[in-house]
């Protein structure tokens, strides 16, 4: 019996099915629309269709819109006709705002719902670096970070003229680079590429006592595993909705601005719908308590929606089971790959260290984009990442053991058939 | 008889039908879903729901995203599995665009779709004032404009501190105000509250024999009337997707940068999905061509998608009998309302010259907030607006003038029952 023999026996299979069958998020899967011919191992890009969610939208474009229209905007008002409650849509990005909130360790007057990640990070650059002191010059960051996060502190710095320097440098320097000069951190805690998740609470007391501000793009943190925000202290963070939120595509961004905060981070995105008080009209921008200030104009009320009915999954789960599972299904994986990664050239990216992974295994291989392809056309649904990297992200919620046993069968198809050049 | 019985005599009716029956536009009323107890005069805040949306909204939430799941981002992809063509999701923006397009006399690659108006309204202004000579700090508005259009011209000189002057004049004297000081002008072509609407033309021209740039909000405009930004030389504009294109709450909105512009104005909100070759994940931000560089975050999918089939209701549409018909309901309800307005404290706001009048008919009233209140109760579905402002809108693509005498026959009732106070 070979060592992929042994891997693939039954007796594998059976030990993981067994595993499922004590999971207690297991019934969670039954909330989700899921290919019944492939394994969708791409939750960290695109998070799988709350079952909720179709119907949401068809309620609030015929009903909301289509039926109650202009009235939807607020709740409870008396002039209202017809026999649906309106929808109170004015206040919609804060009820999302309240369902996000604990799943990231903040208050809800702390988050704000809406745009994109992209000008979320701009919002909230731009009051971050009104707020540091004026000698520091430095955006520190990762060299590989996210792209659209460089490029947001990019073009800000572009806008204001080129007095920032957006200093870019490996994971491992970060700390040794946390100087007098630094304004702030912009960081991603866990890399699109890699997986590998940073210690967002020493770094942010290390920025702290170094008096620089910090801010953490948790795109591929929020509902993967439990974040606290003001357990650690950050000062500001941005979001996705779209991927472990499972939101729909470019669902709405969120972001966090710690409570203490709120007197001295302005809001130069200073639209209506952040106003104290929007159909007041006034002429002068006079912020709405809170984050909701940080909401600009009128929000995509059908994409929030979406989101808004998808958050609702996550009411009964309890964030340490989450993540004791999503380091299951990983270690899992990982353990299973290892034959394979002995091998064919993969390369694993992503850290055995459980305090250095976030939900996804990333590989390196000579013929990713080509593997990629493959395995897609297996129904083995991962990503590939420029410029070799195989990314398979895992959801704890809508997957099982049996679902790792199921990818890795295929990939050893696809490396063993030796169809990737 | 009386003027009023006169006025709502079964021959008035009978003419007006006549008109009705006339009417080329009037099979696309057909297309909308419209309340059968009301008559909706608020299209121009939420336009009423394109009967091909919910079906639409559907298949891009269960299919595109629920069973193509990632796939739908790019198109045509040969790794692609399933039965269903993938969506092209990346294009998305461009496709609305290019439907947008000849709606405001622009080319497609001079449009982009995305965001909010007021982040756009950030977009135009941070680009404009960046290429306009740095001697010029003054940034022209009507002091009327809508809130939103002054708030982030105030957030936008906030960041650059202070810098620049947010120089507000009645739009009367907006003429004389184009002075050597002027970096650009931000006006809306229609304002919210008269339904008055300015010379684009005329002060385009003006404006740039004095070189100075404009930016032109058509939030009013864009669906109600044709536009020709080229045609008359326009350098940016910014529009509304949820109000006379029916795009759906909240719906993406879209702006123009003229050709000429495209070497000169930089996006400073520059985003991974503005980027030339966004999964080339580049660590410079290169601009795609046109204004493509300004679709900045993750398209909002669901919400645009909804946008993208309520304008195909455009397709067959001639904008010259799109305005004629506006005009001529517009007319008919003033004219219908005069008796009222010379029996009750009605002042009518809205210009009664053609050319100076948008699509919608708006009165003040001392009691505004009570009278509107009263006519939503009875199904006339107009709204307030502070102070004293009762505001009809006209959407000629559903209206008919059967509506608008069925309205002031309402508003009559109303006023005639003094249920106001």
């Amino acid at each position: 019996m070979t060592v992929f023999d042994r891997l693939f026996a039954d007796s594998t299979l059976s030990q993981l099915q067994e595993k499922d069958a004590r999971d207690p998020l297991a019934h969670k899967r039954a909330e989700f629309k899921l290919p019944e011919d492939a394994v969708y191992l791409d939750g960290n890009s695109l998070g799988a269709l709350p079952l909720s969610v179709p119907a949401r939208l068809a309620r609030v474009a015929e009903e909301e819109w289509g039926s109650q229209l202009i009235r939807s905007w607020t709740a409870n008002d008396s002039a209202s006709v017809g026999a649906a409650a309106a929808q109170d849509w004015m206040n919609l990005p804060d009820r999302v705002a309240a369902k996000i909130a604990p799943l990231i360790g903040a208050q809800a007057h702390e988050v704000a719902v809406g745009d994109s990640t992209s000008v979320n990070i701009f919002k909230l650059l731009s009051a971050a670096l009104h707020m540091a002191p004026p000698q520091r010059r430095v955006i520190l960051t990762e060299a590989d970070n996210f792209p659209t996060d460089l490029y947001m502190a990019q073009g800000l710095n572009a806008l204001l003229g080129g007095r920032y320097e957006l200093r870019t440098v490996p994971g491992a320097e970060l700390e040794a680079n946390l100087t007098d000069d630094v304004a702030l951190t912009l960081l991603t805690e866990v890399d699109y590429r890699t997986g590998r998740k940073l210690d967002l609470a020493s770094l942010t007391a290390k920025a702290h006592e170094r008096g620089i501000l910090t801010i953490w793009d948790l795109a591929h943190s929020a509902g993967a595993f439990p974040v606290d925000l003001n357990g650690t202290g950050a000062d500001f963070a941005v979001g996705c909705g779209y991927k472990f939120l499972n939101g729909g595509p470019g669902a709405p961004s969120f972001m966090f601005v710690a409570e203490r905060h709120h007197g001295s981070a302005p809001a130069f995105l200073s639209g209506w719908m952040g106003h104290a008080d929007p159909f007041e009209m006034a002429r002068e921008f006079s912020p709405a308590p809170g984050a909701r200030r940080y909401v600009v104009g009128t929000p995509m009320v059908l994409s929030l929606s979406a989101l808004d009915a998808a958050l609702d999954v996550f009411a009964d789960v309890d964030m340490a089971q989450l993540r004791a599972k999503s380091l299951s299904l990983t270690d899992t994986f990982i353990e299973l790959m290892e034959p394979l990664a002995a091998q064919y050239p993969l390369t694993l990216m992503t850290p055995r260290n459980h305090v250095q992974r976030g939900s996804q295994v990333s590989y390196q291989h000579p013929q990713a984009r080509a593997v990629m392809r493959q395995l897609i056309m297996r129904g083995i649904l991962g990503d590939f990442r420029t410029p070799d990297i195989l990314r398979f992200g895992f959801t704890p919620l809508y997957h099982s053991h049996a679902d790792v046993w199921r990818a890795v069968q295929g990939i050893r198809k696809v490396l063993e058939g030796g169809e990737t050049a």
